[in-house]
């Protein structure tokens, strides 16, 4: 079971992704936001196959609005109720993919 | 381009969504909205990949969220700022898509 990131897991794995990363902080609740826009929905869903295949494999999901050429992703860990680590390594993954995708 | 509705149109094609589709009107703008609930994040997506295909074949999106096993669609049409034939198109289409997928 995923548990909740430590002080330093959130100095070393959170900050790099919120500082340089341009994932946000959500207001309300432990978790982090992104918006991807692409070039049409084909790179759109292209990106969302991608993200939904490593995301089975994980056994870990985002939560995520689609319309057109923009996804909107949230991340935090239904288990401990905020971020865990699987979210970096999620989030990691998500701005691999999109960077090897057109934007 | 898609034109809004007719008022014949909204008796005769919009309303047996409404009424017996579990469509729902949404509240500020003139769109249809619906929420699938399937057995896993597997089947979910499956579902998503079917409407996807058929949206790009008609060249008409979804606007729709996901966590894990739930997908709300929301549908509107943007050329005429509102719903069209389109809509109710492809709201047939995703019925017929989500009935053939586990629930």
């Amino acid at each position: 079971m995923a548990s909740k990131l430590t002080s330093e897991e959130r100095t070393r794995a959170l900050e790099p992704l919120l500082r340089t990363g341009r994932w946000v902080l959500v207001n309300d609740r432990d978790a982090i936001n992104k918006t991807f826009t692409f070039t049409d929905f084909n790179q759109a869903f292209a990106f969302m196959t991608a993200v939904a295949l490593k995301a089975e494999k994980m056994d870990h999901h985002p939560e995520w609005f689609n319309v057109y050429n923009k996804v909107e992703i949230t991340l935090s860990t239904h288990d401990c109720q905020g971020l865990s680590i699987r979210d970096i390594d999620l989030a990691k993954f998500i701005d691999q993919t999109a960077a090897s995708k057109a934007q």
